[in-house]
């Protein structure tokens, strides 16, 4: 069951295995074609932490909580509603979100995050889970007033630093009825667990892909449970998503 | 003015010069690195052409055409309202587009795109012009029905192959009064010029670089005039600017 991480170091990016609560196992290769472990150690604390993976796109998933769509009285939806987050959006664990001066109101969202191993097109739902490689946690950072002002909501969630991502890569873990969660400023806000999806992860996998191809690297953020709500220049946020790890940042002003 | 092409011949990429009407040189490096001509020459015809650029992201904007505005009584935006497609719909000139099963109407979008050239962040619209490499042609292909039903235009917009972008990538000329004309099957559809453009190519440059980090390669797509209608397998459909190029595409059924 390895956990991989990616980080940087004197000016370049590794991959590496977790190996224990703070030790770092630099590998050769990747995780997504194969992999060597190269001896070399480090402590966690030494190195920047970055996203796991890098992915061509993110692709997220609205209104995607039984327990969500309860509480605001929505009708589930028949089919899942994608949105995508750029690349440039991407955060590590442990950075800080930049509140733009273009939104007044800034918004968390924990989310399950599932990272593709292998290209993916048009899979059934039984055949999805032989197409991810492992997960992590996600935070879909979302301008809510601009998301409410443009309709579209490229601009309200693409935001530079909008999508922190990470810290671990962990495979070989049932996406199931894992908790996910976030704190703020450590209150905790949202509590839910994965076996509350309208979509799960499988059925996620086979519609986007009958849609677009997935490649290594991609992320698919399963949607976010109830409790999002704003954050302000000085806060701390956390998702945390059970047996995936604790994803970390601030918030400073643009 | 050079007229840059990407091209695929016996299991790679290469990037070449247009040289006359049906000549490509291959050059070394690439169109935003540096790049050397090579000497060797081919014909257009002996090569397959890809899109001129490997995008990180498409940005696309809506309605951004003051006939069209005009035409169905809507009221002119005061902000850009942006939307993306993923680097996996892209596709080739002379490529099939691939009308999906999951879509009753697949709608042609003619549209001149912008070819980023160097990393771009904030940028002013008077600094724009400065990180644009060159102008291409794109066919922003919409799933006409879905982008009614979901809201979002994720889905619609996002299909493989419903991004035909090229083919060449033209350097040193002006956006601001060229044609933008859409031919379906020979037949004129859309016609207007860019001097209609709501948002200019560099406030677009300057608006998007407020949200996101463009890098090179990246793409706007600048959005489409009136006169967007179907498509049916077998038809074959143009997307022609002034001073640009001509892109062609044929679709077929899934």
């Amino acid at each position: 069951m390895p956990i991989f991480v990616r980080y940087y170091l004197s000016g370049r990016d590794y991959y590496g295995l977790l190996a224990g609560e703070d030790r770092i196992e630099r590998i050769s290769g990747s995780p997504f074609d194969g992999f060597q472990p190269t001896g070399e150690a480090l402590t966690l604390a030494a190195v920047q932490i970055l996203p796991p993976c890098r992915p061509t796109k993110v692709i997220a998933v609205g209104l995607n909580y039984r327990d969500h769509a309860r509480e605001f009285n929505l009708k589930v939806p028949d089919e899942p509603l994608i949105f995508m987050k750029p690349p440039s959006s991407l955060l590590g664990a442990g950075e800080a979100i930049i509140a733009p001066t273009m939104s007044r109101r800034v918004d968390f969202e924990a989310e399950l995050g599932v990272v593709i191993g292998r290209t993916c097109r048009r899979v059934t739902r039984e055949q999805a889970r032989g197409y991810i490689l492992g997960y992590t946690c996600v935070n879909d950072i979302t301008a809510r007033d601009l998301q409410e002002k443009d309709g579209q909501w490229t601009r309200a969630k693409g935001f530079d630093t909008f999508c922190p991502v990470g810290p671990f890569l962990v495979t070989d873990i049932a996406p199931d009825d894992l908790a996910v969660q976030s704190f703020l400023n450590g209150e905790p806000r949202q509590s839910s667990r994965t076996r509350e999806l309208i979509f799960s992860v499988e059925e996620l996998v086979s519609f986007i892909s009958r849609i677009m191809t997935l490649v290594p690297g991609d992320i698919i953020s399963t949607g976010t449970p109830s409790g999002v709500g704003p954050m302000q220049p000085g806060d701390t946020i956390e998702v945390r998503v059970e047996q995936v790890g604790r994803l970390i940042n601030t918030v400073v002003g643009e």
